[in-house]
């Protein structure tokens, strides 16, 4: 990565798209940039779908979408600012009820299995939500 | 974030551009994408680097460039698969003597202060090599 200007700088990695960074506003930095806290969020969130689209593979589950939002909640304690906890919850639709069971499983084994986690002194707690695609419909109705 | 189609999906973020991410090529993913595996290195990279500009800013340090890499050491150890190490290499130039003196110990402290790394069981060795300007332009003639 580079420096830029102020507080902000450019990620680069050979052969992917470049991504702004900053400090977060919140440290005196920039609006509208990922901040390295951000990207830590990140990883955990996108770690934990990649693992279960492992598992989604292994298991021949027929996924119909995956959405998932992440939070992190920083504390001050004596090494002074950490994150404490990250809180994951993925919004699953499969196509049947056997795969609604087999999705329970693999979000499980993905919050287990995800090596960003397991890097992590931070808690991470995911929160699944798994339906079938026609109770979605129903839902959606009601 | 969301998913897209096989190993992929995409993270979002109010205001903030979209990311592409997948699952990386060595687990059966994508090329030219940012993994959940890069993410996690690149949050420790940039928040080195914020930490720094943050004392950067207190103490008034002369900044002519900062860039900086990053890699992370994968172990397959008891608990599966997980990141060991990360390794970020700042090279950093400044105007002048005093500014260097200043921004060596801006180093270390973003080093102990960043709180990405406090957050990780991975051990984070951050190892900067700091020049003043005109050094830099003699290195290069020789």
């Amino acid at each position: 990565m580079r420096w830029t200007e102020a507080k902000r700088g450019i990620l680069t990695a050979e052969g992917k798209p470049d991504i702004n960074v900053a400090t977060p506003p919140d440290f005196g930095g920039h609006e509208g940039v990922w901040s390295p806290e951000d990207l830590f969020v990140a990883a955990v969130n996108g770690c934990i779908m990649t693992t279960f689209l492992y598992y989604r593979a292994k298991e021949d589950i027929e996924l119909v979408s995956y959405s998932s939002t992440a939070e992190g909640n920083l504390h001050y304690g004596e090494e002074g600012l950490v994150f404490t906890l990250v809180r994951v919850k993925p919004e699953v639709v499969v196509a049947s009820d056997s795969d609604r069971k087999k999705a329970e499983q693999a979000i499980q084994r993905a919050e287990s299995a995800c090596l960003v986690s397991k890097s992590l002194h931070t808690e991470v707690i995911v929160e699944p939500q798994i339906q079938v695609a026609r109770e979605q419909g129903r839902a959606s109705e009601a």
